[in-house]
């Protein structure tokens, strides 16, 4: 049996095909530049060839489409026949406060995503879109909803609500939702396992870094605080979004800029961050080299970046009262240790503590890694994220009626013997070279 | 000689009369309602009855000359001439990035000033307003200006810097400031004396909760972050202002509710923070009666602002490394105990540990207290601070030329026999009332 996943911003469609059966990703890739000029294909198979393709592509449905011509393909495609496809997985960034865990999606729930699509509407009405061009290549097959804020809604109030006007939050559904659910429900039930505890009985703080960055606080296994709050911009400092900021400086700047809320809205998201301090970069990696390269405004963003997480995971050790490790994952996280050293050093007070020779090692992304001290109190992991297992797992356990919200549920990266597929010969072939990746190794 | 001081609003003025030699308050009072109906004076003196009237007040001149007749009264007045005010010490809110200590006011100061002032359009205009009224009535004296921002000048730039375009902070100066400034400085100088270490030497952490309220990370004595930024808006939950929020939250309820950036921007200061989740109360005794009630809304208020509290007491513990203090003043921080056990309980994983018992007892404002366990790492102190003696003690060393930044100069105050003199006869009353406050004094 075949698991598909969808991914689809406005213009693009990112998918994994997932063989149950062997637990193994048989192919995934990218659709890009939908209803644009240039339209392209990426696609990587197990065992064929990667490929790459332009053509006229001018809506989801035709994306979707050309990914079925693709992965069915007999060169480079990755399965036989269309009928293997059980299940779609969808992802959803916005569930608003209805949808605490996934869904097989019917009308009521495209209904649902329609009302909340406000909530976010960069990201709601492409995910409504992509569902309803997969239902119309593949009707009879079920189709789920994986929603990036479920995670988040066992937040306590304290957590959620802002200190605005009441009724703003009756009205308008003004609170914090949070988002990367999916990415911290993976890396917090991985820690658990590292941890050799039950989910329940670990209290986490996980950083998910990427050009998107967001951190949770993790209690009793389920989520109870996050930077994010009712849209993605707020919290750490991004590739271009600006995170926390002083709310006075929006009526501001549009007073001294002469620029409309929408303007502001749009600079804060896409020209703010690491982007706003260098003016030139938003890629860590980009960053990084300025860094080296002893460029005053990237060692000003990176120290801003580094920072602003470390002040999240001192209060989220304040509201945890105890932690019981710190998560780095995403791309940014699992493969940039200087953010990490920066972030995470002379932290012994607060009972962290960074063995830094570990954290230089820990710069791949095929294995978790350990990178605290022996004696600190809080282990530190880089832990690989995997959201297209959680919401590949999600869509198998819907088909066949086994599932139930997280806490009350099993998946397979839960037991100590899994092992991921993929990564598993890249460690392997990289021990050989260089045998002092061992120490880090869980 | 007698050091007047003014804290001059859009309409009110402050003021407090200090006898220099014998280092005593001799009267303090304010006008309100100027150039509204209903002006009136409150003076209290230190060797006559309390005094209130009622009279047109059109503006901070004829305000400063009612001041002035008060003092002088024979009947309740404190001082027996205008010749002994040698100096008036001028609160001024936002001094930018120009002022790093106190001044002495000539026209190129208030000209910076006028070229500031749309940095806090509510309070700079006031305070020259307040500035030029005095100096038409006492012409012929040293007037000094006193920024509560100048304590934060020693922040770094990962302190001060939003990840906005950098071009908003050269073009329009947007950066974090920090108010409370005068407070910050008085408590921490106090707090070295309670450790019995060098101020240079101390790490604290601040929390002035008042019904504006900010919090300042003091790394080696010197103003290191905190929380409010361009404006008093950011940071803690206040009585009426909402602190940290999501910032995409402004063009969104600007888009849902119609409302205009000013709009937006004044139901943020005004209608937010305590009052904006309880619908009906922003003074923290009203909250703390309808928590003892057990009122839904102001339960949650109530756990929002110490949630938050102890959220920014965690992230200054990790970006310190090592904390000696932690510090509670103003009016709430002083006299709340509940909102500090609810804030500090629970941190031992971060070094703080509160004596419960303690805290209960040190609910007065006569004496700085310890609340912390015997064997807590990091002490917890309650400090009253005292804004107007930082302002006279500037405005005295301003003109006897013996002043400098505060990290080069000493206050009385920082001397180990400083006793309040104020507050000493409150606190032997109420000893002898009962004994058990004996447990909580340093």
């Amino acid at each position: 049996m075949v698991i598909l996943t969808l991914n689809c911003g406005s213009s693009s469609v990112k998918y994994q095909v997932y063989n149950w059966e062997r637990h193994e990703v048989m192919g995934k890739g990218m659709v890009e530049r939908i209803g644009l000029p240039g339209a392209r294909i990426e696609n990587s198979s197990l065992n064929a060839a990667d490929f790459e393709q332009e053509r006229e592509c001018n809506n989801h449905t035709t994306a979707i489409q050309w990914i079925l011509d693709t992965i069915l393909d007999s060169t480079h495609g990755c399965i036989p026949s269309l009928d293997q496809i059980k299940a779609i997985g969808h992802r959803v960034v916005h569930g608003g406060e209805v949808f605490k865990k996934s869904v097989i999606i019917n009308d009521d729930v495209i209904a649902t995503f329609e009302k909340i699509q406000g909530l976010a509407p960069l990201h709601v009405p492409a995910n409504i879109m992509g569902i309803k061009a997969a239902q119309a290549v593949l009707p009879n097959i079920t189709h789920c909803a994986i929603m990036d804020t479920a995670w988040h809604q066992t937040m306590d109030a304290q957590s959620f609500m802002y200190a605005l006007p009441y009724e703003w939050y009756e009205k308008f559904n003004i609170r914090r939702y949070g988002f990367h659910g999916t990415s911290f429900l993976y890396t917090a039930k991985r820690a658990a396992v590292l941890l050799g505890k039950k989910p329940s009985e670990t209290n986490l703080i996980i950083a998910h870094i990427g050009n998107g960055a967001s951190i949770c606080a993790v209690k009793n296994g389920v989520g109870y605080d996050t930077s994010m709050g009712l849209t993605p911009l707020e919290g750490l400092v991004m590739g271009t979004r600006c995170g926390d900021i002083d709310p006075a400086i929006i009526p501001f700047v549009m007073d001294k800029a002469n620029l409309s809320a929408k303007d502001v809205d749009s600079i804060l998201n896409k020209k703010s961050g690491i982007l706003g301090i260098t003016e030139k970069f938003s890629d860590r990696r980009d960053v990084q080299k300025g860094v080296d390269e002893n460029d005053s405004r990237c060692i000003l963003a990176q120290d801003m970046e580094a920072y602003r997480i470390k002040k999240y995971i001192g209060a989220y050790s304040a509201i945890l009262g105890r932690v019981d490790a710190v998560i780095f994952t995403a791309g940014v996280g699992e493969m940039n240790p200087n953010i990490r050293e920066k972030a995470l050093s002379d932290l012994e007070n607060i009972g962290i503590s960074l063995d830094k020779e570990k954290n230089n090692l820990s710069r791949v992304r095929c294995s978790e890694t350990v990178i605290s001290t022996d004696d600190s109190k809080v282990k530190i992991f880089v832990i690989p994220t995997d959201e297209e297992l959680v919401m590949t797992e999600d869509t198998y356990a819907l088909l066949n009626d086994s599932y139930d919200v997280h806490t009350n549920f099993e998946y397979t990266f839960q037991k100590k013997e899994y092992v991921n597929k993929e990564r598993q010969p890249k460690l392997e072939k990289l021990l050989k070279e260089d045998p002092s990746i061992k120490k880090i190794l869980p």
